[in-house]
């Protein structure tokens, strides 16, 4: 159990993380959370965990790999003073390579992905009690399609900075891995084999709330 | 566990169901089960019971009373050919009463919904395998208050109609009470005390799927 | 009687009062004033006493506690300049804390109110020739129940600033009171038991004109 | 006292009467009375006569003459079997012969009018128990002014024509003359001199509600 | 005849002026014109006077009196460099004092007015070649209307402005005067008196034209 | 003059005609006839033959050829029982066949525009006093270009209808052709030489004034 | 060479056909053809072939497969009369089986998929004189991945139709293969595999065109 | 070929290069080159020459002239670094003569132009590889029309300036000549002459590609 009473829990991320939230700051009722995985992993812990008593704030930006997560480090994420981030980028890092092929100034290397998460994990130190990589993935069930593979070296890489810096690794491709090819086709879970439906962002919610939360996710 | 391989399981209610559902049958991807409990049930199956593939059906209609609910049970329940109904209704006939009191023609009394209720259940025999009566609720923890008691009167008339027509009756209301006011004001589960937020349609999904599923809802 | 001839008349307060004015400033024709009590009091005083050529000018904002409407105080009262200044305010200060418990910085405890009131009438001293209070409201028959009986402690702290600080206390929650539950169920007047029907709000509008213009608001 | 416990009051007219209600009936909350004089008549009822319980209906529809109002009259006032229905109407049978000078097609002439009038009546007998005419007005103060002058010619004939059916006739008339040029110039309660600010629609609720209510309108 | 080869013509006004002119300067194809009388004075001058190439520029404001025109009159007039510049202002200075009675501060009293006009051609000297005064009107037969006749005074106060500063003087009203009431209700060609239909836009345009151009504004 | 008091105007027409006005039935207030030359038109009518009381109707559509025009002719004319009936047709039976050089199904040629106009004035005799024919033009000075050349037959075909059927002929090709080029490129009167600016419509309605009123379209 | 002087071509197929065609038929300018390979189809055909005057015609309707293909053959396909018939399906048949698992009335099988082919072909003997079966494709390179070897077995089975009707096939599975994976990862030429960049469709266009034009559609 | 591996290619010049690109900078996904020329130039490079990896920008900008592009060169040209720069510019420079007649301050006379035109050249040195110069054009095929001989005079200035600069030259308006009149009436192309259709967008795509790439800009 990572969760104290009373902390703020805050996730920052792509467009996976973002969906829709409130602008400037995502938190509140009436959708501020989005309509992603944030919104349902805070509605289980209202639901499971009402004694925490924790506040949820949504700061995912569309589009974003981890450069420009990381440029927002200071006003985004440490001056909302959050107890526990959860990062989950590197899929738009790895992503840009492969649909934007002509434009380079938008790829992220795998060298520069470690570097930022780095950077982000020493920032937080001594701001941050707990610190949660989230892994990229990319819903392909072929391990030797290449971005398939470049995504599976950026999870890794993410999991060796984890490591490195205490923070708490979670592996969102293994969860998908175990639905997908045995249950499913990729295109079921997400057209685009990248932005969920529903069934997945649950997916990614329950995943989450059983690694921080150290159960079910649910009431017993 | 109700639910086989294989089944159609259809919803019908009032808003609390509809959700925004496409019309005229709601069905499919791209948000057609509408935003409520009844797209997080369906989320909840295809993660947790990927093996029993089964088609889920929303045909709520919002403001809609056991009245509306029975006229519309030939064209909108028996032509779909589904397996399981799971119909949860009762919270207008009620509502009505209270918030419209000068308009008796929009009241549904007891005896009414009672009939109605009984209705849909002799229509359902032979064409349906299991139908499912959901409780309406009012998130009001006072048990005197005057609209919780009639609701209450409401959903005891439908356990008893539940047992008389073999159907399985799920209890909402005790979902909600379990949480107010233990640890929720009810304005923070519901602006109203009915429309409940994320984590009322969360908790409404979860009660289902273990009523149904005869399991926590989750994979183990 | 407390309007004198070519007064200007400025309210203040949440979302009761702004509903929907007009920005910068909530003065004149074609809806500047909103849909809700503000106007209507406006149009009594054009009906009922054309002679006493008084301005109204809504500055309401949505969602907001004693804390906002305090640090707004020079800008958007006393730089307009105005003869007597309603402030209906309360009501999110006590909300925020039953349906957003996990957002602790949006709750404003009973001191910080009383105090908010007390700087408010303090900062008016020698600018504003009469000021009122009308208390906060919940429209809940049971006092017992958490959330009334907090606003029923905000509604006495109010009413002792005000006498402290010579201002007019109006008891809004007294108007409710004396329909609820004797007539109606809270949802009749108010969905959430707070925003009005157009009947709540002509009721606050009849509260007032009775307490400010000393008469029963309309022509005899 | 016109009114009984339990009446049904249905109100039909032209663009002063409909303000937007909902369609097919005008009937319910959220704005299905429409913005105007209907709905504030209805609140004033609501927080006045609560013991009552009467149901209002508004089906007005903007633009129409007399000749229109007939030509619902079975559809859209019998079918909906009132009690009390009170008929606002004759300002476009004047109007259009003045702003739309060459389209005698949409013209009223005063015989017709008073025709239609009596027709209404006749068909409302033994179906409704009290039949209200409400004056067409003009806020015009010179009654020398020709169409001020065609209005009161209207008037009268209403006026005469409630006194042969058995009708209450109320004045709306005189309830602008004695505002208007006393205290206002008519471009401040109807930018037209036809359609009222709200003022001008507090104004005809009032009106209304004395002539109905027998009473100032308003809890003594 | 008051124009020149190649002059650039400035209209400034209020609403009658601006008509939905474009933002920031009114000039071009498409509408920048707006859809009053300013466009159809420029579709005159180019079907008419081609051989002029006049360019027309609208820089009327929605809702302004003289006191706002004068405010613009470096930046919206003097800035553009006209060679001509036609300043239609008046009637908002006038009608507010009846529509909007209790707020005194947006009221322009004569001697304002006057004023305001005189800056403005002092302001112009050495700058405009021909200023133009047009005459506030108000399309009201009785000229004893109290509007009518501050409107009057107005026009007579503008008379006099342009006779000293000489400028031309343009009689709108009197333009209006010969159509009402002799052939049209004042409602037949402005609802509010004020607002003219396409066809009262037109007179205002002959108008011009006839007095700027020296002819009947047509080809011969 | 071909105009008598009291008289009902039709036009009739494709998108020249048409530009926004009212469906079904283009009359009345409040851009009923469109923006374009019968708005203009009617507006001088109004202006400078106020005594003439005429009624005028549009019942032009965007896009239409004498084909659809005919067949229309029932419904759109006669039920309507105008006095006087203008048809501006023609531009599209031209156009089709070179900006839509493969869909033949589109084009009429002249000998079916001829019938086309022969058919009209036969079904107008005895139903319509008078029929006016207005010639389609192209907004282009090089009669040689292949387009211009086949408008100009087009119009010397529908002068020789006029001239059998009696109708009165007017030459709109005429009017363009005295600015462009003299004074004008066509693209200052119409982007596509075919749709006028608002010198363009107000070319073509003083052009018609002067042909159905006898006089310069303007009071002397 | 299979395209004749004045032929009138028909497109027809799910979205990748559709792209946003005009409805009922479309054909025609201002993006009646929609926005994808046969609105580029269109526009070469007219560059590189203008004196062929051929008409193009879209009838796609996104979503559908050869079921509803079929369903429409007499309606929109031979109602119009086309000379060449172009039908591009089946990736709907195919695709619903693996992103709608659950919904088996959606799925089309293989033989259901050849007997509609083959029912197409036999509708248009007589009719059309030339059919062509324009394969379904994925984008994906490995041929082992199940939605491709399902998409590549319904691309055979068309083939074999075509060869049995005498219809011409064309490969735009083969066109694809050609960029892919060679050249780009196939997120880079349609973000789910399946619905086209701008980049796919031109290829899609050139790949008919070389088909059906028997050049490299370019002029040379 | 004057395209090498790796280059940045961008676009400047008005809505025909603009087409709705996306802002600030037009490059990337989801039509942010817009719907013309660029965005099919763009697409045929990456079908036909996917081995060159090139980026392509669209900075072009509706209603601008040689002046206001110059105006933007450093911050939108230079500052972005492209090793390939193409102009398309000078048809306001003309057509604003035309259509603007009375808007001297909007036209940019030919020797301005040249100057325009040199500047950019000598701007570029040293920081572009190449610059290209496309032709501005009317579909006009009457040479003697005088937009259409003022446009020739502007090519023909546009060609000695890219010969002086040893700029590439491109001629657009011989690709439309070959299609016009000889295949086409200009309204088939562009309905204002100016504006083409996907055809014409087409064509100067080809034009262009043939020019940069050396080829037929379609693969062998």
């Amino acid at each position: 159990m990572y969760i104290q009473k009373g902390d703020t829990l805050l996730f920052i991320g792509d467009s996976i993380t973002d969906c829709g939230r409130r602008r400037p700051v995502g938190e509140g009722l009436h959708g501020a959370l989005g309509e992603g995985y944030v919104a349902l992993f805070h509605a289980m812990l209202e639901i499971h965990h009402p004694e925490q008593r924790c506040r949820v704030i949504n700061m995912g930006c569309s589009g974003e790999t981890s450069r420009e997560v990381l440029s927002r480090w200071q006003t985004d994420v440490l001056a909302l003073e959050p107890d526990v981030v959860v990062v989950m980028v590197g899929i738009n890092d790895v992503w840009h390579a492969f649909n934007r092929p002509h434009q380079p100034q938008m790829h992220v290397q795998e060298a520069e992905f470690g570097q930022n998460l780095r950077t982000m994990a020493e920032n937080s130190r001594g701001h941050v009690r707990k610190l949660v990589f989230a892994s990229p993935y990319f819903i392909e069930p072929n391990r030797q399609e290449p971005m398939r593979r470049k995504m599976d070296c950026f999870g890794q890489r993410m999991r060796e900075e984890a490591q490195r810096a205490g923070a708490l690794f979670i592996d969102t491709q293994a969860a998908f891995d175990r639905l997908v090819p045995a249950w499913y086709h990729p295109s079921a879970l997400a057209w685009d084999r990248v932005h969920p439906t529903q069934s997945g962002h649950l997916l990614l919610a329950e995943t989450l709330a059983r690694a921080l939360c150290g159960d079910s996710g649910q009431e017993s």
